[in-house]
């Protein structure tokens, strides 16, 4: 692991050394590269290489200091680290920038800069034949081996109808009841496995578990770890806290990343929590990374049914559970597919369009039986796949009605009604959101779907001022 | 400062403790409350306030270690805390989470849950009087005195037109020329100022220019403190970088903050630095910020001119700016609003609407002319402000024209094409969406833009497709 030492003023930095020595990691050997300068200039410490000494080892560290142009340096470091156990070692070493170069070394202003093709002369002129004492072949690592799939059949879904769950306690179960025939998976969480359920899984498989503690950046630095070391890790926190470690999201999809999240406490339908609390904007920042699949389940079948397709699916995907019970509306037998959707009820006599998914389909299909006894007839399609999205069922919804209605307990921007209008651009029908659009109040759920205007109440006044 | 034993495990506790010892803020009194119980058991650290003690006092903070439920201790410990100079400190305080109630008492399992009626009165009845020994009025904060505005004359924006210039360099000069006017403002820059170009500003103003170092989460929750304290703090990094610091920003909106947002390097057309450090979900991620503005201005004169809105507007402001250098498009008394746009190309034998912003415009101004020689004809509209949306500009274009054709160095999934969907929903016209879908290459940004297909060529061939 090669650090530099600008990055040291970063926080994912002593995220990763403080659990490091928390699980005594001993095959961890980090380099950190102290040239003083940064991007713009002298960096917090410079060259006080007993700054970065002092805060590491009191980090748990085993720390050794070295002058990092020297290959006899390097060398007797690395044979000291491999005989520490038990803590990981920082060889932390004092290099100059452009060493060897008289109008390079340790100057400032050369940060990505190339030099031009004449002082590249000078410069290779300057330095002189490269010492070769220390040179040969890398030795590989390990070839990758995934856990053996044992073909096992994974047992089926099993929920009595009549008792609402929560689909982040499906989630829960789900990867309980799929690891002996996904044996890659691993699972972390971030201090809060009570809450997201994921703590189902660990009860089960505690050696397939890792408690990340508070700490979401370097909990999805790792899982990008596990997934190039052919695992399948499962990343669970509460949907607002990923926000917090979206630039390592975002940067995994430049690494083949295969990994699966999962945000709970989604929405101002966790209640009383508060707005700090609610995931508004997890859909919006998962959609905008390149070729992810998001998926927001609406009962504890299609939760279940979807945790196996994540399992399956190679990339990155993202979950989206709700903290409060909802009901089954699925059959244990339903299928469910990435890029799917449900129509639920369907009628020739169809006006308007209701798309929901999760929380907010429950609304719908309330708002469906009120307005039916008003001989209002409307379509309701649970878009459980938010990315791929169902572009077929929604441009068929679209020739048969003549409004749509979005309802999402999310923010409006780059959520479920952004998603349908772009996936029915060429359509003429119109496209109303309903969606989180005031700062949330602290409540209980239904008196905030209520206040936010994403409830059974707000759909029906929708669908009565269209007609 | 009330820390929770937890939340010692999050990095930005980390970049905090490290920045605040850097500046030798002497003024910062932390508690950090130590219970042992975190939502879902026990801390890294359980009770050991030594591992506490020595990972903090090697950040260079004092440290006083007491028995949080003592009255006395917390007393002392507040008055040495007045008495000690040149470094922040931090009261490292032994709890017990349910102290005094024997059901309760460093017990597991009741985070976040209230006790219920039965067992409240056996609480109260446990905990006995109340100690009011230590009990009075705590001095309230003084009062904030905004900078005194100076009515002075902001000076007038000058660039040479035929002189290319980058929007980031712009954003530099105008911190600069419009600080006089607004004395409120403070500059804060995450090490790469001579890259975002506020060094402009930290060069003819250093003692309001704060260098937050690799620390983004910091930087953010400093500029809420700024915020809060009457200041209008500027926030600026690469455009990629704030997507670290986006939990501080989504929990900014519930403070009534008042930050400016400025991300640089937006997009592929950085070139060759690399898919790493190119902003392509900055959009999406600051307009799911309820009331956010967002700004992407082309040129050096609507830079300019959009800086000085972002001082007066009252509130959350994202400014996008790009690397290269772009050609001046506006006249120095052109006047540019929040929620506007400017309607760049106009006849009356518009077939299709081009819709752009920032670098894209450039591109859609040459295929504007590439276009015209084959009489073809195509409306240009500047997006500058992409949240609020100038919906009566586009509204009017939806019109006159058959479809639209919004073109965006950034990833589809909320940018500009969703934005102008959303902003014409109730329009029959199609939006075709020209947006960043392939993993980025590195290359010269022209080689990018073409790649991407949101370049020139890209534009006439789309609208070739489309007539």
């Amino acid at each position: 692991m090669l650090i530099g030492d600008s990055e040291m003023a970063e926080g994912s930095q002593w995220e990763a050394i403080q659990i490091a020595a928390h699980y005594k990691l001993d095959n961890l050997i980090g380099i950190l590269d102290v040239n003083r300068l940064g991007q713009r200039g002298e960096t917090m410490y410079g060259h006080d290489l007993g700054a970065y000494e002092k805060r590491i080892s009191a980090f748990g560290w085993e720390t050794i200091l070295i002058d990092g142009h020297s290959y006899h340096e390097i060398q007797t470091a690395f044979e000291k680290a491999l005989n520490i156990k038990e803590i990981p070692i920082m060889i932390i070493a004092r290099t100059l920038k452009g060493k060897g170069v008289s109008f390079l070394e340790d100057k400032n202003g050369w940060h990505g800069k190339a030099v031009k093709k004449e002082d590249l002369k000078k410069a290779l002129e300057e330095l002189g034949e490269i010492d070769k004492s220390i040179q040969g072949d890398i030795k590989k690592p390990e070839e990758l081996k995934p856990a053996r799939l044992e073909a096992k059949e994974i047992p089926e879904v099993s929920y009595p109808a009549d008792k609402p769950v929560a689909t982040r306690k499906a989630y829960g179960n789900a990867l309980k009841r799929i690891f002996p025939s996904f044996p890659d998976i691993v699972v972390l969480d971030a201090e809060v496995s009570n809450s997201t359920y994921s703590e189902i899984f660990r009860d089960e498989y505690p050696e397939r578990f890792f408690e990340m503690y508070i700490a979401e950046q370097n909990m999805v630095g790792a899982s990008l770890g596990f997934s190039s070391r052919g695992k399948i890790p499962f990343v669970s926190t509460f949907a607002a806290f990923l926000t917090r470690a979206y630039d390592q999201i975002r940067m995994s999809q430049y690494s083949d990343a295969n990994i699966k999240f999962c945000g709970s406490h989604a929405g101002v339908s966790i209640g009383e929590d508060g707005a700090s609390q609610m995931g508004l904007e997890d859909i919006a920042i998962f959609r905008a990374i390149l070729n992810s699949v998001v998926l927001y389940p609406s009962d504890a079948v299609s939760t279940e049914k979807l945790v196996e397709e994540m399992a399956k699916h190679k990339g990155i995907v993202y979950l989206r559970t709700t903290r409060k019970e909802t009901p089954i509306i699925y059959n244990k037998d339903e299928k469910f597919i990435i890029g799917g959707s449900k129509v639920l009820r369907k009628s020739d006599m169809d006006v308007i369009c209701v798309i929901a998914a999760g929380i907010t389909l429950h609304e719908a299909l309330q708002a469906y039986d009120e307005l039916k006894k008003e001989n209002i007839s409307v379509r309701i399609i649970d878009l459980y796949s938010i990315k791929p999205i169902d572009q077929i069922t929604l441009q068929e919804a679209a020739k048969n009605t003549k409004a749509f209605i979005t309802v999402e307990d999310h923010f409006s921007e780059g959520g479920i009604g952004e998603a349908v209008r772009s996936a029915i651009t060429e359509s003429h029908v119109p496209v109303y959101s309903l969606a989180v659009r005031k700062i949330p109040k602290c409540g209980k759920p239904a008196e905030l779907l209520d206040y936010e205007e994403i409830s059974k109440n707000a759909i029906i006044s929708k669908v009565r001022s269209l007609l």
